[in-house]
């Protein structure tokens, strides 16, 4: 009678909730987030219950900020890049145009200084956050018509995601803000002309291969996306210990989980779509230097005056640097090869 | 007086100890084994001990498979491509030449069924194994002469690791075994012509550029080589459920730290490297082929009368077909984008 009540005493039970900034229909980007709230319960014996809830069901994708700021709810499972007109400094929190690959953004989070000085910028807001996802690289989008020139993209109603807007604006695009169960009827009804969203699996979810033929690559403006639990500071703070560490290796869990779901889920579908007539298109150089020239400058903009944003683009982008030298060697050298190889029918 | 020793008797104190296949001298390879277990003894209230041991204090890394079969130690964090001796299937839990990279192997590892497999292969020895680190591609070794065509390899007395010594000696090459701390001795005094350890940052610990000059690329044989926490399967059968989960995810949270350190350490001291006369190559073209027919003549060899070896084969590289199909589109067009304005100075 002693042993068995002891455990219910030594930890307290604690229930959260968590506010997926995706719907239930993606079992990537909003399924992981189960898969960190089941890993949880497991260290903690099911003491700290996180219950999931599906973007819109509490809040909605784009209040979920201040709903964790002001505990409301306890975690948002989301980009942080959906907060940038708030302050753009919460795009590193994602990735940024023309930034990291996921390798290079969980190298950049984990060891390269890039999450302790996201937390200190997330503080302002009463809030820690750790990595609790990845995409990939993203593909560019579906167009009804071929894109060849920079010409071409003059003027095209685009649903693209935050950040990445205001880079193709600057090249002539009209960006159009959209929520993922919205793009379907807006490519249908001609509301917009193109639309990006994530990849060939959740893209094929939202039915986009229905609604137009050229589906282009590579999403630049998301180039290794991460999804960060965003967690209410004070509430963190009065965690045990113990329960802080399970937050934390269960959301490292969930960031490789996540991108071993797309890597895993998006071949097949890629195949797919190739046979019943999607074709594949990569942006043409002009357009891809472009929108890398229109990048650049919106960050010596914005670093001018947002010390936050400064000091996370300075280190992010330095880190840039220094991983494309690295990545161009062997990674990439063993990744030519094994993809003429597979182009050659040899694998 | 009744809350607190009810904490410590709720779970029970357990220590364990851990040797790792490497020496306290790599604080990466070895030095994650360290993260895991620091991060075993957070989850669990400092309950659960695991003690990390460096190569030949408690076992040597060679006997690290049957000092965890018999239960003389509790975990080795190692390669299992060590005892393909044994057992060639054993290789797979490591990756095999012209395999998966990185990220394709904790695809495989985790969503793809792979991990599973291991497991129904290692419950033959009474072990359990979680994916606990990852060095990325290895740069392919250090020559002291240029070796431009597939006659330079005849005769070269090379140290390679285990698996990868089988495909080269098929080529003409005469492969030697030497545990890390010999290396560079061997290459002083003419035992071996070139050798090959990990990458810039490992072996320049072990002063491979003050004996050779050439430092090629890519390893193709060790192109994503995850390091396994390889557990007694009794001891681990015998443990709490929590515990279990804190070791899943402390080992998952290894795994990515383990990457991000190389990711972050590699770049500088490759600078530095080429700085001070080390002189970069890529293997090449007929290298590379000849070495890859010879690897895929091993594999059908070895899956004629090895069942264990036929199913994680034929596993692993359908996987890794598919991978190469995905990761060649949006992945591939991103990082040779940016590889190319790094090149040219706009990063």
């Amino acid at each position: 009678a002693l042993a068995a009540p002891a455990v219910a005493q030594s930890l307290p039970n604690i229930t959260w909730q968590l506010s997926s900034g995706y719907p239930k229909l993606l079992d990537t980007i909003y399924g992981t987030a189960e898969v960190f709230a089941e890993s949880v319960r497991e260290l903690t014996d099911g003491k700290f219950d996180i219950k999931v809830f599906p973007d819109g069901e509490l809040v909605n994708a784009l209040d979920g900020l201040d709903a964790v700021q002001e505990g409301k709810i306890d975690i948002a499972s989301t980009a942080s890049n959906y907060f940038w007109e708030k302050d753009p400094a919460f795009a590193f929190g994602t990735g940024v145009p023309f930034g990291l690959n996921q390798r290079m953004m969980n190298a950049w989070l984990y060891e390269g200084g890039g999450l302790d000085l996201l937390n200190k910028f997330y503080s302002k807001f009463n809030i820690i956050g750790f990595p609790a996802g990845n995409t990939g690289a993203q593909m560019g989008g579906w167009f009804r018509r071929e894109i060849n020139t920079l010409d071409d993209m003059q003027g095209i109603k685009f649903r693209i995601g935050g950040f990445g807007g205001e880079i193709v604006r600057k090249i002539g695009v009209n960006p159009v803000s959209l929520p993922a169960e919205r793009i379907y009827g807006a490519m249908e009804n001609g509301t917009v002309d193109a639309a990006e969203f994530v990849g060939p699996y959740d893209d094929d979810k939202l039915g986009l291969n229905r609604v137009a033929k050229y589906y282009y690559y590579p999403g630049w403006w998301e180039g290794g996306v991460t999804v960060m639990n965003l967690i209410n500071l004070e509430k963190w703070n009065a965690l045990p210990k113990s329960y802080q560490a399970a937050i934390r290796s269960a959301s490292a869990l969930a960031n490789s989980v996540m991108m071993a779901r797309y890597d895993t889920l998006n071949p097949p579908i890629l195949r797919e779509l190739v046979q019943f007539g999607t074709v594949l298109r990569p942006y043409s150089s002009d357009i891809m230097l472009a929108c890398f020239n229109a990048a650049k400058e919106t960050y010596t903009e914005l670093s001018e005056d947002n010390e936050d944003f400064k000091a996370l683009h300075d280190s992010y982008m330095s880190y840039r640097g220094e991983a494309y030298l690295w990545f161009q060697i062997s990674e990439y050298a063993q990744d030519t090869f094994l993809m003429l190889q597979q182009r050659a029918g040899r694998l």
